[in-house]
């Protein structure tokens, strides 16, 4: 089992250091530190374990430490920065780990620009060395990236040339719509292996600026301040702990303190349930920073971040997530409430960053996702985004013949207006809605209220209504349906329909770029017996079909 | 050889109607008219061969039908409009023919659209039984869908259910960014493979309006007379004759008489080389139209357009294509202000039009894209677009010792600024220079000027400039590198890096929609032995991996 718990004292790779308002992240990969056995992590390369604890640290830099308003990035190997996604790793790993990898360290370099761009925490890159593919990828995530000028240290994509694969976790895609590189020298730079150094790396605009090596520490400590400068994270803030996750994993279920997964291997179907709190949360700020990791927005956000990943690696057949809430409404919308009367405080900003992302992972999970509003759910605000966010949702018109529990409903919040963007930029009703403003006005207009199924149906936010005769078999031949289709047929379907609108370079990372790199890993070239990723390393040439595709 | 070059009068699946200010084309497929033996091509169902009749019947409705203002696309058979692509040639074909198949097959529906858009020769569909996959996004291209109402007669896309692959002809992209229908709807419509018809059809937006049998050529009529009352297309206006193409192919040359083709199979090269006129062309309107189809950018529009699809899938193997052109600047740059002062003349927007069709061909052509800057080239205007479309540039900085021909230039005229934009709505200067305005209006100020080697370097329009010395080695060694490199790398790379900035729905099927069809038609679930493709018609069920990528 893949875990994606960590705490920087058990850190193998990295080092995070703290010194007021600056942070430093320094790149130190145990060579035997690999998550699975067959490599060693030479020069700095990495493996998903290596990620797991960068993703971890980005977390906590957020929630743990306030005051941080600039992290550095950089390694303290001798000129070797980081040499990217170790080869010999991606030569003996499936091509769903390939693609799984690829998605999750993609998620964790948006992660660092979302901090950039929203949580007043810039990230900034010192290549001390050769930065090589995911070395150089890792570093086009900072919004400043420092060269060391020694005659030698070059930044490079040498996947097309040396591997046959392409710089996937954004490379190609940030070189020309972020960095603005000219699409004729980024063709140049992502084939040349030997990369570009110096001066033409500045020109080229592939780095900001070149920095000697007797001055590396104090330019990268002077322009760290500089951005720090910027920041309105509060100087003398108290960090909330990220406590370790209150989880107990069985065979068959997954139990956090508000979510449940049981997973049904024989119908191919995890259930996920996700569990109001019992009481309203806390609605005053100083009793929100006094929950911590406790807080039950922040809670959701971390354990249903896990549950997706735990999932997507670890349980790759179960193809369908079924998704409900329990618990009351009001205690979800109170909460929400909350969020939004608190959301200029430090601490609330970053939890609602963080529901954000964990929502947007689940729009780039290749799993169908499912929703069922029950009698006893909760859908409201951000658990409504869970509705917005599925490929469909059945919701009981009426209640079940024999229980006591009242017809189901569903309710808007302010959180579904805003604060939950995807990554294509618009809110999970705008897309739904494309272009048609009217149609989430008269959501808006009914926020707050409960809306029973006709009416929930009338706005458009539930596929359909079977009512208590019809609900158990639609929902059963559903669900057996979806177990019956192809595997990736249906990841390619959602990855389509879930993306209508405007694409952003963050869609287009998990689209286009994404979506080539998983063809050309089926590739005889890349991944064949003779292809450039397999000898990689043991010196014989790759023998390339010519055929254009 | 697959020959892109038909007539109606040799058409074997439609038929072309003309009448006044309406056209309709009547899909009537000839069941053994395959362009390749091994299949049948029942029930409406379509190959490569019918598409190009397609193709062609939207470029002569263009040309010889002026006075067309709405074009019904409709079917002859009784029950069935069109069942899409044919399943047993794509089960036999490799998987280079499917994507190419399919890349053609897109950029057709995409002329639809552009007729619609910019011609005002707007498309209706007239579906007249069921229409299924290919043939329900085929009536996608189309601005106005009926349907008939006859109990029986459906929309679907089951593509997924069926076969385990995607409507990859723009259908999922269509139908959730064109059509707008809600994306859980779009879930549902994509996975039933009985598809959806009647009220329900209209209420989903999948259709505009349904017709009764008894009513549907009155309504087709009906409808697309009003369409055609919208057109600023001449009414009376007199048509250009799409001639045959002049072309002579050899084992090694393509000859037209604006572009030769040169084929260097060892060197898996093609060298293209596009030659101004020899005398500048017509100005006035009437000698232009007079001068029909050898006006020499029409002719230019036709034939290279024509090289192109020749070279994509005659010769899959030349990978690297080097252009060059050939003549005097001052000509070409002179058609361009014919081009540009007649430009509200419906035959000179057709021809800008055409370019710009064709241009877009080059853009998403999985081949290397190296131009040549020589003495002798005249790479203005129009022809400095091949510049702007390659993925590298090489330019002579002086001359070559010994010959008497002057050092090359380049020059902007207004065909740069505007009439030709890329699919992703940007020019190709403003996608080159992405938000930087400043860089594009640096340009437009040496617009009409001849730019030496360094002008242009400086002005960022060309990659390299070696001088007379440097020359030879240095582009040997570009165009052999690229030969060495691995075929699906550079496609995979070029797709990425041609299309900085924002996205169409234009090139989201091109991107996210080709690429993940693409990765489908590599998948065992679909291709293998026991996939849905290979199996389909056998009464074999598919044997999936249910392992989610």
């Amino acid at each position: 089992m893949i875990d994606f718990q960590t705490h920087p004292e058990r850190y193998r790779h990295w080092r995070l250091e703290v010194d007021g308002a600056v942070a430093t992240l320094v790149l130190s990969v145990a060579e035997d530190g690999g998550l699975e056995p067959g490599y060693k992590l030479k020069l700095n390369s990495y493996d998903l374990g290596v990620d797991i604890e960068l993703n971890d640290a980005i977390q906590r830099l957020r929630f743990e430490h306030p005051q941080v308003g600039a992290v550095v990035v950089t390694s303290d190997m001798d000129r070797v920065f980081c040499s990217g996604a170790n080869i010999p790793m991606l030569a003996q790993s499936s091509h769903a780990h390939k693609v799984n990898f690829c998605k999750f360290t993609n998620e964790t370099r948006n992660a660092m620009e979302d901090a950039s761009a929203h949580s007043g925490q810039l990230y900034l890159c010192l290549i001390n060395g050769t930065a090589a593919g995911g070395g150089y990828e890792l570093a086009l995530a900072a919004e400043h990236i420092m060269l060391i000028d020694d005659g030698s240290s070059a930044v490079s994509l040498p996947e097309v040339p040396l591997l046959a694969v392409l710089p996937g976790t954004g490379g190609l895609t940030r070189v020309v719509d972020k960095r603005r590189v000219r699409r004729d020298r980024a063709d140049v730079f992502s084939t040349v292996t030997e990369g570009i150094k110096g001066r033409r790396a500045v020109e080229w605009n592939l780095v900001d600026e070149l920095v000697p090596r007797s001055r590396l520490a104090e330019v990268a400590r002077e322009r760290a301040e500089q951005f720090a400068a910027r920041t309105d994270r509060p100087a003398g803030g108290q960090g909330i702990a990220l406590t370790p996750l209150e989880r107990t994993v069985t065979e068959d279920e997954i139990t956090y303190s508000t979510v449940t997964v049981r997973l049904d291997r024989d119908a191919a179907v995890a259930h996920l349930t996700v569990h109001a709190p019992a009481a309203p949360p806390p609605r005053g700020i100083d009793a929100i920073v006094a929950a911590g990791a406790g807080y039950w927005p922040l809670a959701l956000a971390r354990e249903l971040e896990d549950a997706i990943l735990h999932l997507r690696f670890n349980e790759p057949e179960l193809g369908t997530w079924v998704v409900r809430t329990s618990g009351t409404a009001d205690t979800v919308a109170a909460a929400d409430q909350a969020l939004l009367d608190h959301a200029d405080h430090w601490l609330v900003r970053e939890i609602i960053l963080y529901l954000k992302r964990t929502l947007k992972r689940l729009d780039v999970t290749s799993r169908s996702l499912v929703t069922l509003v029950e009698p006893g759910s909760c859908f409201a605000g951000t658990l409504l985004e869970l509705v917005l966010a599925a490929d469909r949702t059945y919701m009981l018109d009426g209640t079940f013949e024999g229980s006591n529990l009242e017809a189901p409903s569903v309710r808007a919040t302010g959180m579904n207006f805003g604060p939950l963007p995807m990554a294509n930029g618009l809110t999970r009703l705008q897309t739904r809605f494309l272009g048609d403003a009217a149609a989430v006005e008269e959501v808006r207009q009914v926020m707050g209220r409960e809306l029973d199924a006709e009416t929930a149906e009338d706005l458009g936010l539930v596929t359909f209504i079977p009512d208590d005769i019809d609900w158990e078999d639609e929902v059963r031949i559903a669900i057996e349906e979806r177990a019956s289709f192809s595997s990736d047929a249906l990841t390619g379907m959602e990855a389509n329909l879930r993306f209508a609108g405007p694409e952003t370079m963050e869609t287009k990372i998990f689209g286009r770029l994404s979506a080539w790199q998983n063809w050309i890993f089926q590739r005889p070239n890349a991944t064949g017996d003779a292809g450039a990723l397999k000898l990689f390393g043991t010196g014989r040439q790759a023998d390339y079909e010519r055929k254009r595709v």
